[in-house]
C-alpha cells in the first residue's frame, strides 16, 4: 500500500510499504477513507520532535474494517469506525478510568513499527478498546466523514481542555490558540455551556470559524495589549477558564496572564520547547490551577458522536484544504506556512 | 505592647512596638491569647524570603477583641476570635467565590505597617470579613483553644492542599512533607474519607502524629526508594491524590513521581527557589493536575470549626513545644534546627 513516511525534518514522502496485516488476535485493519495532519505532526515536520528515519506519520483516521483477528468481537468486516489517536486495550485499570492515554498496552500510530494514518490502511492494535463503530450511512455523506473525522483527536482534546479549564454552565473561558485544537475548544466550550468564550487570535479566517463555533468576543491583540482586553471583558478580573492550546512558553505564560484567580488552565497544546511558561509562584499567589494533557479521547468519542451526529456540532470547518494521498507533502508545506488551518486527506 | 520583630535574617527580637490602635472604622484591636510559629516564617527567619529591617512577623493568632471601629457589627469587645493569616474585606466578588486571599483590600499580617501575631495584640483591619468568633468557653480549655489556633493556618492549609489534590470517600492519598501543614494534610484527608493515606517522613516523632492523624501507612524511605516504596502500596501506580506540603523543587518532584497517572498534585507548601520541580511534559503525558495555592483559610474556619470544637479532629498535637512571648527567638532557633515541629506562644 501507499503511506506517509518522515525520512528527515521536512522530508515527507508518500510511498510504497508493506500491506498491513493481522499479527495478533486482537488486531484489525482498517481501509482508511479520511485521515488528516495534526498540528502536532508539524513538531515533527520540523525536527523538533525526534523521529526515526522512515518512521510512519499521522495519527487522525476513520475507515472501513477490511479484515479482524480471532480475538476481535466488537467489530466486523465492512464495519464502518473511527479511532482515536492512541490504541488502548479497553480493559486495564487506566481505560476502566477513562484515561485511555495511560493504557500500558497503549500506543501512538506512527511509533516505531506501527502504521501510522496518513496512508491507505492501518493495522489497529486493540480494536476492540480502541475502534469506534459509526453508522454506515455516515460513508456516503462526506460533510458528516469529515465532522466525524474530528473525533479521533481534535474535538475530543478540545473537550479535554475545557474539562481540564473547569467550563460549566455560563463560565466565562478565553481560549489560546487559534489552531483546530483551540478551536474546538470554542466549540467544546460553548457545548459545555459557556456563556461567554473569547477567542484569542489574529487570523480572520480562523477566528470567523470561532465565532461559528460559538466564540462571543475575539482578542487580535497579542501579549500586554491582550491581556488588558480580556481584563476589559471580565470586570477586569480574567477568564475563569482558559483553554491553552498551543504549547508554546509563550502561550502558558498568556494563559496566566489571563486566568482569574482562582480559575483553572486547561493545557492540550503539546508541550516542547525548554521552558514550560510555568510560574509556579504566580500559580500559588493567585490559586491557579493547572489540568490537561494528552487527552484520552477514547473516552469521549461515545459522549460527543451523537452531537456530531445530530448536526448539534458540526467540527468540519476546521479542515480548510482537502488533498489526495500523493498530495501530503504539500499538505504539511501548507500547514507549516499557516496557508492551511487544517489539512483533510482523502486516500 | 511587646511584639516580635525581624531585623534581618537570624536576627529575631521581641522588643517594645506601638500600641495597636483603631485607624478605620472597620478595624479591630484583638488581645492575642495563643499565636505560633509557621514553617514559612522560617523562609523569613533564614533570609530566603526578604523582609525589611524592623518588619513584624507571625500570621496565626487567636484572642479577645479588645476595641471595635463604628463599623464593625459582627463583633463586640470580649468576643473570643480566630484570625486567618490574611485578612480579607469579606464583600468583594473573591470573599464572595471563597477565594479570600485575592481579596483586593486584603493583606498579611507582619506586612510593612501591619502588626504581625506573635506579640500581645494586634489592629485587624476589614475585622467583620476577617475574624470569626469562637465560643467563649473555648477560653478556658487549653488544649481545645491550641486546637483552635491551628485554624489560622495548618489545618485550613492542610484541606486546601486536600481539596486540590481531590481527596473524595475511598481515595488513596499520599502526603510529601512532615511539617504541621503536612500532620494536617493528613488529618484533613481522612477526615473527607480517605480510605488509604501514605505520609513520607523519616522522624518518627512526626510520623507517630501522622498515624494518629489517620495516616494508614509511613513510607520513611528518600527518592527513588520512597517511590518504589509508594508504587509498592498503590498496586505499582501510585496515589491518585498527593499533598505537596514542602514547596522545594525536590519535593514537588517527588509529588510528581508518586502522584499516579490522571492523578492530582494539591501543592501548599510555599514556592521558593529558582526552580519549581514542575515537569510540565511529564504532567502532560500523565494527565497529572496541579492545584493549590495560598490557602483561603477564612473561608473554611465555619466549614472545619464544628468539627474542632466537637473533638471529631484534633490538630493540637502538632504544637511540640509551647513558650513565652520572651522566647521567640528560642522558638525560631527551636524549628529552624527541627528540634520543634511547630511552636505555640503564650505571650
Amino acid at each position: 500500500m501507499r503511506a506517509t513516511v518522515i525520512h528527515a525534518p521536512h522530508d515527507i514522502r508518500v510511498e510504497e510499504v508493506p500491506d498491513p496485516a493481522i499479527r495478533l488476535p486482537t488486531d484489525a485493519v482498517v481501509r482508511v477513507l479520511k485521515a488528516c495532519i495534526c498540528g502536532s505532526d508539524l513538531w515533527a515536520y520540523r525536527g523538533e520532535s525526534a523521529r526515526q528515519p522512515g518512521q510512519r506519520i499521522g495519527h487522525e483516521f476513520l475507515g472501513v474494517v477490511e479484515e479482524t483477528g480471532a480475538g476481535v468481537d466488537g467489530f466486523t468486516v465492512g464495519d464502518l469506525v473511527v479511532a482515536p489517536f492512541v490504541w488502548s486495550d479497553g480493559t486495564c485499570a487506566y481505560c476502566a478510568d477513562g484515561l485511555t492515554t495511560s493504557c500500558p498496552e497503549g500506543g501512538f500510530w506512527g511509533s516505531v513499527g506501527s502504521d501510522g494514518g496518513q496512508g491507505e490502511a492501518v493495522r489497529v492494535p486493540h480494536a476492540d478498546g480502541t475502534l469506534v463503530k459509526l453508522p454506515a450511512a455516515a460513508a456516503s455523506d462526506d460533510r458528516l466523514l469529515t465532522a466525524l473525522l474530528a473525533l479521533s483527536d481534535v474535538l475530543g482534546t478540545g473537550h479535554h481542555a475545557a474539562l481540564g479549564a473547569g467550563v460549566t454552565e455560563g463560565s466565562t473561558v478565553a481560549v489560546v490558540g487559534d489552531g483546530a485544537v483551540g478551536l474546538c475548544g470554542v466549540l467544546a466550550a460553548k457545548r459545555l455551556g459557556a456563556e461567554r468564550v473569547i477567542a484569542l487570535g489574529r487570523h480572520t479566517a480562523r477566528t470567523d470559524i470561532a465565532r461559528r463555533f460559538g466564540a462571543t468576543d475575539v482578542v487580535a491583540e497579542r501579549g500586554e495589549a491582550a491581556l488588558a482586553a480580556v481584563r476589559e471583558l471580565t470586570r477586569g478580573e480574567g477568564a475563569h477558564s482558559v483553554i491553552e492550546a498551543v504549547g508554546t512558553e509563550q502561550s502558558m505564560r498568556t494563559a496566566l496572564d489571563i486566568v482569574r484567580d482562582g480559575g483553572a488552565i486547561g493545557y492540550v497544546g503539546v508541550p516542547h520547547g525548554s521552558a514550560s511558561g510555568v510560574d509556579l509562584g504566580v500559580m500559588f499567589d493567585r490559586n491557579i490551577a493547572l489540568r490537561g494533557g494528552v487527552a484520552p479521547v477514547r473516552t469521549y468519542i461515545p459522549e460527543l458522536l451523537p452531537d456530531v451526529l445530530d448536526g448539534t456540532i458540526d467540527p468540519s470547518p476546521v479542515f480548510d484544504l482537502s488533498i489526495g494521498l500523493d498530495e501530503v507533502p504539500a499538505g504539511y508545506r501548507a500547514m507549516d506556512g499557516r496557508t492551511a488551518l487544517k489539512v483533510l486527506i482523502t486516500p
